[in-house]
């Protein structure tokens, strides 16, 4: 084989699902050269991080930390150190990811009972009150935003009722941390997981995770040893945790980016930053209104940071794509399952959640569509 | 919590057990800002890289990409996929990644055949031979470069064995490949792992994999559904493939520097590559022989990439260690388990293999030695 040359990457507006643009100081954090990662500095820094996190989730819990593999990794962690085989798992399931949820469970040995909805809507509390009835089960899942289909579900109902029934609450929030309120502490979420590459901006490569000492007590006293050893807590604790034991070798410069990107959200301030994400989601409707164009999700639980635009009638989503990516340089997404060829998933997910974006995104559609 | 500054850091000389220092063109690829990961540019540089791992592990095997998780996320990868509950298999232990095969086969439902030797020794092909009488095992596995011993055990006699056995043969080549001879193809290894951050020095955060088409063919006619689905072969040969079905969102940088990697590997050649690492390690034997010092690992299999100084008698290992990091900004690694405190592990991985690295690391133990 001729040896490939030097990769150059173009540039892109990326304003699909996922990953977002990284802010400049970020990119420039992951070419900082390589420490060890039991260097103290590094070891310093993973503390930050673990500060910063619990600063961004809302919440108090120790076990919080980045997995090092990308987000369906942290949906992992989470089902492989909660269930063990035979356990009932209750899911709710719209979309994409609530049926990746199911099958994790699966995976796990789980017993799965699915409280399903239409994609686009959200999912009911009363729904899984229903569910609930007469059931113990070990744990509720639940995806906060769903990336595939821009429906935002509310948390807190649902988080009482899994409780009440003495089940632990797991939460999916890849596409929602950082960009729209996500409380775990307030919440009560017991397990919770995201993504770096959405509304963090951070290159993907890492899942921040959050167990509740309750959680981490189920992981501590299972019956059985966790399936994964890759990511069995109770090692990975004595990494993350104040032993520092080697367990696996973590990702150095996409922790450098982590921090990196954490720290300018918290700079921004989580209250500012949601609020942006509100307002830029309000431009891109209004523009996309006055074109005759809607959205496709629920309406009142539509996603800011995750839009479901709708395909009219006639227009070959595909083609409109490919030419946005191809003469325009900006990425949007594609529909998934049900919602494929009837949807484009425009995504305004932290750095690429700017009024300019809305626009040149509103004019090159209009071009497109014009033609 | 106040919010952490931005964290700069340390200029270190990576002589450890890995990360090693990455070349300043890989960390320039890191920083490129982000594409999507269905990208045609993406997609085509994944083809690359695809192109290039087959190249660096010798093989011809379609199935060789990276997995998106560290090295042990590749031991993992490959258990999970090959090995279904109750299954035999025989691991070789010699040290601290051959027990944490046995350990990752044993999570798979595997009962699991040991083949011991003494920390530092290798795995001699007798041990195997006797450990395969009368048995027929689902895989044989073996760590090539035992990265806790510096011990390098030949493979092509075991790999025999094993095939004679009807088994899959098993390699982690993780601090052997591209610091010397690693041929998947003629040794005829069904599954083969790596990490991105020793002799490929890159930064941590991939894993290249490779399947022989009869191992992929066990992975696809399993009884029973992969217990990971984030590592599940069957879904991301979707991804990888030609169909580039969506799993998950690769971590895009980390593939940016691992294309860059595997270039410079490439440009400078496998074999050029693997002697350079010879001549550095002979440089560093000479020099430490001279101060008195010598390498704890059997005589005539040590690695070259990976060095077991022992540690003189009434010296505090962990004192020379931290004075090497603190005042010479040179990181060298602690021994493990039964060698705890008995060796330091000077890498001389990829970019930290240089004659001028030797030099500091002996100037540096020298004047703290004679202090």
């Amino acid at each position: 084989m001729q040896s490939p040359t030097v990769f150059h990457a173009p540039k892109r507006l990326l304003m699909g699902p996922g990953p977002s643009d990284a802010a400049p100081s970020v990119l420039k954090a992951m070419a900082m050269p390589l420490v060890g990662h039991l260097d103290p500095s590094f070891i310093q820094m993973m503390e930050e991080i673990k500060g910063m996190l619990r600063s961004v989730f809302q919440t108090t819990h120790n076990m919080t930390f980045p997995v090092s593999g990308t987000g369906s990794a942290g949906m992992e962690f989470c089902m492989v150190n909660l269930v063990e085989p035979g356990d009932e798992v209750v899911v709710c399931i719209n979309g994409v990811f609530g049926m990746r949820m199911a099958e994790v469970a699966e995976r796990c040995g789980a017993k799965v009972i699915k409280v399903e909805a239409p994609w686009g809507q959200i999912i009911e509390a009363s729904q899984v009150a229903k569910a609930l009835e007469g059931r113990k089960p070990k744990l509720v899942g639940l995806v906060h935003a769903e990336t595939s289909t821009g429906a935002l579900t509310p948390v807190e109902e649902i988080s009482e009722l899994a409780h009440q029934a003495g089940a632990l609450m797991l939460l999916d929030t890849v596409t929602s941390l950082a960009g729209c309120e996500v409380n775990v502490d307030k919440w009560q979420i017991d397990a919770v997981y995201s993504g770096t590459q959405k509304c963090l901006s951070c290159p993907p490569g890492l899942s921040p995770v959050s167990l509740s000492d309750k959680a981490l007590e189920v992981a501590q006293s299972r019956r059985e040893r966790v399936q994964s050893w890759y990511l069995d807590v109770n090692l990975l604790n004595g990494y993350w945790g104040t032993e520092r034991v080697y367990h696996h070798t973590a990702p150095i410069s996409m922790n450098y980016a982590l921090h990196e990107a954490l720290r300018l959200v918290l700079e921004e301030g989580l209250e500012t930053r949601w609020k942006r994400h509100q307002q830029n989601h309000e431009r891109l409707v209004a523009g996309l209104s006055e074109m005759g164009l809607g959205i496709a999700s629920q309406p009142g639980h539509q996603l800011w940071q995750l839009n479901a635009v709708t395909v009219p009638e006639g227009i070959d989503e595909a083609s409109v794509r490919q030419q946005l990516l191809k003469d325009h340089q900006i990425e949007v997404g594609a529909g998934l399952g049900p919602l494929k060829g009837k949807i484009w998933r425009v995504g305004l997910m932290g750095e690429s959640s700017r009024p300019e974006h809305v626009d040149q995104l509103l004019g090159s559609l209009k071009s497109i569509l014009s033609r």
